[in-house]
């Protein structure tokens, strides 16, 4: 599996030198996320290069470095590393604790006040705490990004990545709750147990098929908002996505038929959110029977992997497989997302090449842009559950975001994830 | 129950007008927590004055003060209320995301990395995640301070400000975990469940006698310190304050025989407490014979007040009900710590008056002096259990720390804190 790597690599300072290593790395098929120099004198200088690297499938690219004149490995980088020391979230206290005054008023006796008040009338435990403000991102370890079932505290630098972007962009409290039983009775059962502390859920990286009936049971049973990202997040930003570059392209989105390849958690999630939206129709593939069969549940349609792509004129691959997409199976005209990082199932250059009229890989359909929004939204629109408005409304929003030329707007942009609340909190209130 | 009210009064602004406010305050035994004027003009000013007050028992105090010429009540203040508005605690995010490059180490595809590094060893979870510096404050909802079974939501403030003392006091990151369902076996599985979220586990606010099995449980089935603060907390600040008492008045505590009236979650934890410091005798008085059995298996003696009240030369009460010494069952030269907030067994004043040679009430016997350095000290130490020795360590670093008269330390002296944590962390470490 490629994942950036940063390493350390020394060569003569002198013009050309730099060319040789980066034209080795072309040869290796590998991109080069970042770089900046790190140390210079006069004859040599070191380069801080971030490249999508695999140890075993580029296993002789540090050899042909090493080989290169005056270059030399000089070591790997441990700055991602060093980003995550000590982790990345921490409770803040926001009570002044100077005085015995103020003691006395945020903890006994003062605080026994509070505490009836709310014993009173419930509802005032969103407004004299956190709570309201409180959600809980719950993974069981089993499909922790790409990675698999490598458990629940090996994921929890995700949780803790995702707690931080709920932060900067949503000023959400996220507490991440790390379950390593898999079994999913007990899954959902813990979640109902400490969900009073709590405003909401965000499911994450919770393995198919057990994400579905998690999930649909919490929301049974829970009277708060419940979201499985891997399914409803992706979806969204999927749909946002969609709806651009079918606009750009003068496509009706609703009218086409739609071919969804891998019905994971993400597959099924794009092909529900499609199906609410009033796509036509809907095909789906995928190995296993019984993910065709919950495709069926809910409207879409099986095929076999050439009849979908030769039928559809959008195309939208979760499957994790690279490659899987040949060029001669695309039809002139579609619209296709292959979703799988960092491989795509095809290269969006391939695509076009093979008569595509809109071919995009998953590097900007990224989740970040939909759980900040949709989650300011519910909670400030104070419901109780997610629904399929809320969803549309969110995808509309980015696909409405989009600068000229963008499939979807950038991450950073803190007015995107502004406008992605607002009409959630919108759709919520019906409005 | 009597909780600080904070009232707004009005008075004609000429020099007496507020005595005869206060004298009417002082006729109905209220105390005074605090005032201050909020508003001036020539002829009238307003104070805002915390008063020690049961709406009930003081039912015509408001009557009395408005039938004071020139005197008026305004109104309530919400200052309280006003603290706690928006809650007391919030996530935080450690994390720069500023740019693609901080996006893409802090969450995918750099995370991954870091992850595969847990999952290989992973003790790494302690040193990339905020892990070692998490722990959980669980409560059921079933002995919110003296308040009863108000339930978990409605300890809710409590719970933040325990977890903004954490913070304030040991840089501790403590979650908040509210448990409605009050099934002895559905909170210990619950916790297990969600333990791999935290380095340590608070129990508080527990009724006894689940209190007791719910520990137990917890620190037999988990690799991981578990405290019940009600218990042992309060246990380590009231040893600390007898090691003052007692080295004060040149009595020797191991060698005294020592009286607990009422065995509770308190009471059996100091008796447990004192009986492991190694107090020649104790004595422990309760009116349900369960409790008084728990005291005999741990090796105190069943006892009824008035032979606990002759015998004992230490006696330490936690009833909960106020005036149950009367001031003819005291002993001369006898030491008494009566604990019950906000009104003791036995006023101090009484106490020494009946030949009490050390008599105090539970005002300065306050936990927040224990348990931020308890779980900065284990926390630090890397240890997988409380032990007795930490929490000795603990108590006499409390004794040691105290200024001329006074019995236990100042709670907002960070010092103290650190002095708890550091007698703890040597403790643990053995040396």
């Amino acid at each position: 599996m490629k994942i950036p790597e940063t390493l350390l690599i020394e060569t003569l300072n002198k013009p050309g030198a730099l060319a040789k290593v980066l034209e080795v790395a072309g040869k290796y098929d590998l991109f080069v996320d970042n770089m900046r120099s790190v140390s210079l004198d006069q004859d040599r200088i070191t380069w801080e290069m971030t490249l999508e690297y695999d140890a075993e499938e580029h296993a002789t690219f540090i050899d042909d470095i090493n080989a290169l004149p005056g270059v030399a490995l000089k070591g790997k980088s441990d700055r991602v590393f060093t980003r995550h020391e000590g982790g990345k979230i921490e409770i803040a206290s926001k009570a002044p604790i100077q005085s015995y005054t103020e003691l006395r008023e945020i903890y006994t006796p003062g605080v026994a006040r509070v505490c009836l008040a709310i014993q009173k009338n419930p509802e005032l435990a969103m407004r004299y705490t956190n709570l309201a403000n409180t959600i809980a991102i719950v993974t069981n370890g089993t499909a922790i990004l790409g990675l698999g079932h490598i458990g629940a505290v090996a994921g929890l630098p995700v949780m803790e990545g995702k707690s931080a972007l709920f932060k900067h962009f949503a000023n959400i409290s996220c507490i991440p709750i790390l379950i390593e039983n898999t079994e999913k009775k007990t899954v959902i059962e813990t979640v109902i147990n400490i969900a009073p502390s709590f405003a909401a859920i965000q499911l994450e990286d919770i393995a198919a098929p057990d994400c579905f009936d998690i999930e649909t049971q919490l929301r049974e049973r829970l009277k708060m908002p419940v979201l499985h990202d891997d399914q409803h997040g992706t979806a969204v930003v999927t749909l946002g996505a969609l709806l651009s570059a079918t606009n750009r392209i003068g496509m009706d989105l609703k009218a086409a038929r739609v071919g969804v390849i891998g019905l994971g958690a993400a597959g099924l999630g794009i092909s529900r959110l499609l199906l609410g939206y009033g796509v036509r129709e809907l095909l789906g593939s995928d190995l296993s029977a019984g993910e065709v069969q919950r495709l069926e549940k809910i409207g879409g349609k099986g095929s076999d992997l050439a009849g979908l792509m030769k039928k559809s004129e959008v195309v939208v691959a979760t499957t994790g497989v690279k490659g899987l997409i040949k060029a001669e199976m695309v039809q002139k005209g579609q619209v296709i997302l292959a979703l799988t990082n960092p491989d795509p199932e095809i290269e969006p250059s391939v695509a076009l090449q093979a008569g595509a009229a809109f071919a995009a890989d998953g590097k900007a359909v990224n989740n970040v842009l939909a759980f900040p929004g949709l989650f300011r939204g519910v909670l400030d629109a104070r419901v109780d559950h997610f629904t399929d408005a809320m969803l549309f409304a969110a995808a509309e929003a980015l696909a409405s975001s989009c600068g000229e030329g963008e499939i979807l707007p950038r991450v950073l942009d803190q007015s995107v994830h502004d406008k992605v609340s607002h009409a959630v909190f919108t759709a919520a209130k019906g409005h």
